[in-house]
């Protein structure tokens, strides 16, 4: 099967559906997720969805599941898209609980995951008179983050509509839609036409034309020193294995997406060819005559740069499943719009007929190494002994160190997000989500997604104190319906991403315990999570994690575990050693 | 001081301050904010906002007041213009902090709010190019909520912008405005002119023309049975005397504008002739031959209503500072644009000088009366004994009990809400602040925002407890700067809206056990508040009420007092006695 499709490519069953009829609006919906493989649908409802919800009693195999506030019901969705590669669906609330979840929507509108936003809105017959949590126009909230997005006009259409919906955001580039509909139409009775499912599959995972492979191996082929950046479409694409093979074919260099376009790890970090993330003036980006953006995103730009992002003099090779990311900012020589997979497949075969082989010099790739190295060697400054304040690098090393290959990491730890990217390096690949939406408090509901689509992989949330509050009503969930996740919650007690811009400012001109407004001290984190039913525990020492981690492993519920650490540090992307600590280690 | 322009329309200082000029971007800001009389920015910056925060180093006569999410800084800006009539300033941050910020800035948009929102912008050398936290449209997501939208284009023009911002929102009909300012330009430095506020104020509290005076007086004369609606717009306009004396001079009865559409209340709840909230199909709405809607919306509707909303054969008379709101829905008869102070001064002014007065027939008033006592009446069957189950009406009576004249009561109690409106009838009236937005946690920041904008009254946030999860962040800044709001968490561990609206739809087909998702319970909110460093109580007996609210109050720092109330209980509106309790009492 081509992950591009993901299994919404099967037919549900041997025997064609064709088109059927259903008796009101609310069964149409049901009967339109179920034919999508839906089988939960999160929500934090409304007056508006009293039909929706009394269907659902008459529909078990459809799990309605609760939320406390729109901003999990999205992320929960997103994550559950994220990790199973198939639809899925989140009902909001009138125009306020859409508001509520379009910061979430953005998130997952990067992520390209297929989620299906149903909008229940206010009965027709008052909605063009200002009614209560109406809006004059809904669809400007969503347009942005959607691929389509629509207002059902009248009952016959229903199942046409949400069957559309789920068509779009399924067909690549994949991702959310929405559909607003109003009570009364879900709340009618009458006939209703659901398509037959199985004809809406478009099987959209294109490859380039043979001139595009062409020139693509040529280029990688004349290349002395060809750099691969693997990005989030090889990961959805599960093409992790051909970029593998890639890199050994040419003997080249691999980094990931820089991070701050990066939403996942598409290649093994434990792999000798690979060297951490894309960092413009970094050696391995500099000395690179080629260098070929795999499924990346060139760039998701946080701030001006200081070096060039592309060397002048590298050709550039862009492979997306999204034309619009190819030559979006910088100009490239060989454009290839495809799936990864069938891509890098046509590629190598191309490579493999043509008996283009290791054409990168031993040397580009040893000194590139050697700089990574360099690298790891400055980040052991970072670990002192055990008992003093807690680093966030030894946290993730010790984090890594104790969860298996099958265990998912779920990141949303803003300045601590380069730490943990780095810990991967030269240990085996876990799977990572994370956003680069910069959406704060996603991890907190997409980690209980993540673990309903995976029930079988440990599932560790890793977030700031900061991102803690901004999810919270996430714990809700996870105690309501005992998902076993695990919070790693940095408690540094500041928004150490805004110390670190007051930083990049001033320089240093202010100690950080004079920078305005980033303290946010105070919260007891464990002891919430414990209002919240969910086991909470607080550790000041890194020899005390391990224990804590290893009992939230074995427990069926979800935990958070509150590690203090080092307040002084605020942290990378600007300040990678804190003041006074240049010696440690 | 007419109440319509505030203290905004006082110059600053007896001499004038003419155009002058500042130095960079976060200057100019810090200068247009002192001209308006800001003393508070309410924010939960990112790194956008660093020569803001650097700035504000330097201008110590305005806080920067953190807050731990968007929706927390824009309800308490919300609720300090409120209570203060003045402009106030929420800050947010890029895209996803804007998004967080939408929900509650309907809240404003709907109470006419002067907010001035600013949008930290991520660089325009970067913002074109899709860049980390951009949107392609920003203002769509704003433009339905503010007054005026618009992105700074040059550094220039800052203190321009802005200022015209605060122009706007102060200017009658009063609402937000959001100005979208670049980090670029903020950070730039170079000459900026500011202008001379006291320039700008715009004396808006205009009034009808003669004629329409005369028809109003006129028809309220004529009438035999005319009933007064009180709204919002009277409260803002500090009219409620000008309404008492109109109300006396006709003999008319007074309602409170319908609970859909109230935000506070405008006139003496313990006058005689204060008869509830407007309902359609009540007597005293049905045998009304005019109504005079005084500063009311008519309607904010809920659902398609069963009774008309207005009786056909009464004339009708609508006075709204916004002529958007007059004959948004229903013909009128008469239609007064105005200030409501100075439009109800030259009312009775007219109907004194044409010696009106007692048009109304006693037998109106009287009967009217009767039917509210008989109301009153049912209610008080709702009242157990204290040692039950903690009935919401039983709840709310010792709340205003305990309550003195200066109580600011700051209500989001969704299903409690009628309970509460119910109490206040014959009760001496406190101030109240309410949302008719349906953006579930606005309470939880607006009640900080208004005890911050009233620091000598004391403030009661009364909140269900699916708004607490909705709004939990703003305790944090509850604790953080030691701001004394007494929450009254009203927990019947559900959301009985939804239950209402499935009762509403399925009649009682279900017991309310069997509702698929409403069921909250869990959280125990009084230890989560403690987990905040927040002073938490809960109670279980009505009689544990009073010593815990008592403490609240003489405490210096905010409290949260969790009432467990009767979970068998939806609340109206559906459902005025739970099944079952009929005969209590």
């Amino acid at each position: 099967m081509s992950s591009g499709e993901s299994s919404v490519g099967r037919p549900l069953k041997a025997g064609r559906v064709r088109m059927s009829k259903v008796a009101n609006g609310a069964d149409a919906l049901f009967e339109v997720f179920k034919r999508w493989g839906i089988r939960r649908v999160f929500t934090c409802p409304g007056s508006t969805e009293a039909a929706f919800l009394n269907g659902s009693l008459s529909h078990p195999e459809i799990d309605v599941i609760l939320t406390t506030h729109e901003s999990v019901a999205v992320s929960m969705a997103d994550g559950l898209s994220r990790v199973t590669r198939e639809p899925s669906v989140a009902y909001l609330h009138a125009n306020v609980g859409l508001a509520n979840g379009i910061a979430h929507l953005y998130a997952a509108h990067i992520a390209r995951s297929p989620v299906v936003v149903i909008n229940g809105l206010k009965p027709r017959s008052i909605a063009n008179r200002a009614a209560f949590t109406t809006a004059h126009d809904t669809r400007d909230f969503v347009r942005q983050y959607v691929k389509w997005d629509w207002e059902v006009l009248r009952r016959e259409a229903i199942a046409e509509d949400i069957n559309r919906a789920f068509k779009i955001s399924t067909t690549s580039p994949r991702g959310p839609t929405w559909v607003g509909i109003a009570q009364d139409l879900l709340e009618s009775r009458g006939e209703i036409t659901v398509p037959d499912r199985d004809r809406y599959i478009v099987r959209s995972n294109v490859r380039p034309g043979p001139t595009a492979i062409e020139e693509a191996a040529r280029t990688l082929g004349d290349a002395k020193r060809p750099l691969l950046v693997a990005g989030d479409d090889v990961a959805r694409a599960e093409a992790s294995d051909e970029m593998v093979a890639l890199s050994e074919r040419l003997g080249a260099p691999v980094v990931a997406e820089d991070r701050w376009s990066l939403e996942s790890l598409s290649f093994p970090t434990d792999h000798p060819n690979y060297l951490g993330t894309y960092r413009p003036g970094s050696y391995v980006v500099t000395q690179a005559d080629a260098i070929f953006f795999a499924g990346a995103r060139a760039f998701t730009e946080f701030e001006p740069s200081g070096s060039p992002a592309i060397p002048p003099s590298a050709r550039v090779i862009h492979l997306h499943s999204d034309a619009r990311e190819i030559a979006k900012i910088y100009g490239v020589d060989v454009s290839l719009v495809g799936d990864a997979q069938v891509t890098l497949n046509d590629l190598l075969f191309r490579l493999e007929s043509t008996g283009v082989a290791s054409a990168a010099t031993s040397e580009y790739l040893r000194a590139a190494r050697e700089e990574r190295e360099q690298q790891k060697g400055q980040r052991i400054g970072l670990h002192p002994s055990e008992e003093g304040p807690i680093q966030v690098p030894a946290l993730v090393d010790s984090l890594l160190e104790l969860s298996d290959e099958q265990t998912i990491i779920v990141d949303d730890s803003t300045t601590s997000r380069t730490a943990l990217l780095d810990a991967f390096n030269g240990k085996r690949l876990r799977p990572l989500y994370t956003s680069s939406s910069g959406s704060l408090g996603w991890a907190m509901g997409a980690a209980l997604g993540i673990k309903l689509g995976a029930p079988g992989q440990p599932v560790v949330a890793f977030v700031g104190d900061g991102v803690f509050q901004f999810g919270l009503p996430a714990l809700w969930a996870a105690e309501h319906y005992g998902i076993a996740v695990t919070y790693v919650v940095v408690n540094n007690q500041s928004y150490a991403a805004v110390g670190a811009a007051l930083e990049r400012y001033l320089g240093r001109t202010l100690s950080p315990a004079q920078f305005p407004v980033m303290d946010i001290s105070g919260p007891k984190i464990a002891s919430i999570s414990e209002g919240f039913g969910v086991h909470g525990i607080r550790i000041d020492r890194l020899s005390d994690f391990k224990p804590a981690f290893e009992r939230a492993r074995d427990r069926e519920g979800p935990t958070v575990i509150e590690v203090m650490t080092d307040t002084t540090v605020l942290g990378p992307p600007y300040r990678p050693l804190a003041k006074g600590r240049e010696g440690a280690g």
